[in-house]
């Protein structure tokens, strides 16, 4: 047993949190079983937490770089984006040690470029303007029906407080499958963007500068985008709603009405990620920034069609917040699974497919 | 509180072991992490085991429906594969109601071939001559370069004690990714086949059977056909390897040497499942079946390239059983997971990445 090993009776409770918050997620999104078992089985503190995830993304690197050798495309290509989900995994909201927390990101986004090319339909990186920076993001295009003819429909995809463009990956794979492009973004706040630029309450802005990128590609059908967020991305998306009226149609999974409202029963971890992505020097500083991102004023101003989606188990973002921004739209529709976890992903099939589903009646001729 | 809900406080010992030992199984076989915990959590007595399962099942079958009825294809064929999934978990070791049994085993049967035609590439139903039978397999065959030019090399998928030919398709989409076609076959005391004909311990009669069919479907190379088989099906693979020359290359996955080895100490279920498959009258009749089941002979025979591979953790079939075929066949392969469950369903990406890899190196030119 070695020195840092010494038996600690309690599992660290921010641990035995981050499994009970997360497992659905972390499977839902692509990481296999297998390793999420064997990844917690190693962690009791959680000061171990970013390690030991990269213990396992490591692995995978190991395996691709052979692949890669070999000449298995495949092999590499699913190695490469199982490595960078672990990286995630470790990164995700590992606020303690930040020059850890960067470098495991970095390597999620350095293991992801390496499969993007070999997803079917490829992943291509491409960077959206907006403002003096550029956004980093990846575009989906399922194949036409005959090449230069048929424009795609598209779906922008908003991450939330501590996911990413790569993690959304998963539940693009239900838009690609329905003839629906994806574009994936980092907005600020998140990913690529989350060192240089802090949350920003008004993410309509991204939203209205990844419709004028989508305007420009010549694969994509202006006329028919679409949007699609999750988490704290629900919100960014009821606010694009109220904001963008390019939008033809807008899915807000899990979101906050007003983020400070249960502050103080969110995880620890997902306070500290708001402070440190938010920008807030103090704990009292970054609850004051929660209240900033709210939809009391935005809820007046939606006109698109909405689908607002949650669970009635979240414990995170609890029904309440999606309940109350319904009560305020006659028109939109909301969808609350009673035994739904955060983000539905226990029920990640059903709830993907219905969102999927609904986005394509309203995007599809 | 119904009569048949008492409380029971310790959970059946049957309901707990049938979770340890196959949870990765189900997993790495396609059901939701989701649905594995729901279905466990309302399950404590071993005789609620099918019906939940059903449940569970049900519920796909009307999301099937209902997306059937609104047009929405891929929805519904993935839900139609989850249905299938969970119809086979109740059934795939209940023997102790076998009405109850093989009602849930006909609504897997019906509910995978709702899905067939819409899955990529599409899984054809296909019936194998079989002496005066027909052995009912999905045959399945990646989209050629070029049509009506190139012919596929196939793999045939050879199922267990208690898995099918539905179960398999999970593994058949890392060989289909590698350009091989697939045939997933039901043989004797398997599937379809499993109440006309009980388990044959020559197995290699029903490998002669598949390639002789093979060799009669224009879209396969004849000289270019392996085998896989998991389980009990790693011995029933190893059987034809060494008596079907036409085979060019074979992987036997968590395959028992002689089952008789370790018999009492299989799970109670596997045991039941093995005398009502073997047509066994009673328990020692059973054992004496197993004992049929051994490659002390076939062994000495075995030419094909062979690929062996276990788990140093299966507790089903311990890798003792792999070594020791491994230790008559100098030429083999052997591939040894120390951390494997049965099947290395617990490294479901890396295991079944490589075997493709393998069997793809010595079938594509």
């Amino acid at each position: 047993m070695t020195p840092d090993k010494q038996p600690e009776t309690p599992t660290d409770a921010r641990v035995a949190g981050a499994a009970a918050h997360w497992g659905f997620r972390f499977i839902a999104n692509g990481t296999d079983y297998g390793d999420f078992i064997a990844t917690l089985a190693r962690i009791t503190r959680w000061a171990d937490w970013c390690r030991e995830w990269g213990v396992t993304a490591a692995h995978y690197e190991q395996l691709a770089e052979a692949a890669d050798d070999a000449g298995q495309a495949a092999t590499a290509a699913g190695a490469w984006q199982r490595a960078a989900l672990a990286w995630h995994w470790g990164k995700f909201v590992f606020t303690d040690d930040p020059v850890q927390q960067r470098a495991a990101h970095e390597r999620t986004v350095a293991c992801f470029r390496r499969a993007a090319a070999a997803l079917t339909p490829p992943a291509e990186l491409v960077h959206v303007p907006y403002g003096n920076h550029a956004l980093a993001a990846y575009l989906r295009v399922p194949p036409g029906e005959a090449p230069g003819e048929a424009k795609a429909p598209a779906v922008i995809m908003v991450p939330g407080l501590d996911s990413t463009k790569e993690e959304l990956q998963a539940n693009a794979e239900f838009f690609l499958a329905r003839g629906l492009a994806t574009l994936a973004i980092d907005g600020p706040g998140q990913g690529e963007a989350e060192y240089e630029l802090p949350i920003e309450p008004r993410y309509e802005k991204v939203a209205t500068a990844a419709v004028d990128y989508l305007c420009g590609r010549d694969e994509i059908e202006a006329t028919r985008i679409g949007l699609f967020g999750v988490s704290l991305g629900g919100y960014y998306a009821a606010r694009a709603a109220a904001y963008e009226p390019r939008l033809q149609a807008v899915v807000a999974l899990a979101g906050p009405y007003r983020l400070d409202l249960g502050w103080d029963e969110l995880p620890p971890q997902t306070r500290a990620t708001f402070q440190a992505r938010s920008g807030a020097k103090t704990a009292d500083e970054a609850r004051a920034k929660a209240a900033e991102l709210t939809l009391e004023e935005a809820a007046g101003h939606i006109a698109t069609p909405l689908l607002i989606v949650g669970g009635g188990r979240d414990t995170i973002i609890p029904a309440h917040h999606q309940q109350r921004l319904a009560s305020r739209l006659p028109a939109a529709e909301l969808l609350i699974y009673p035994d739904g976890s955060h983000g539905v992903t226990n029920r990640a099939y059903e709830s993907r497919s219905r969102m999927a589903d609904w986005l394509t009646a309203r995007l599809v001729p």
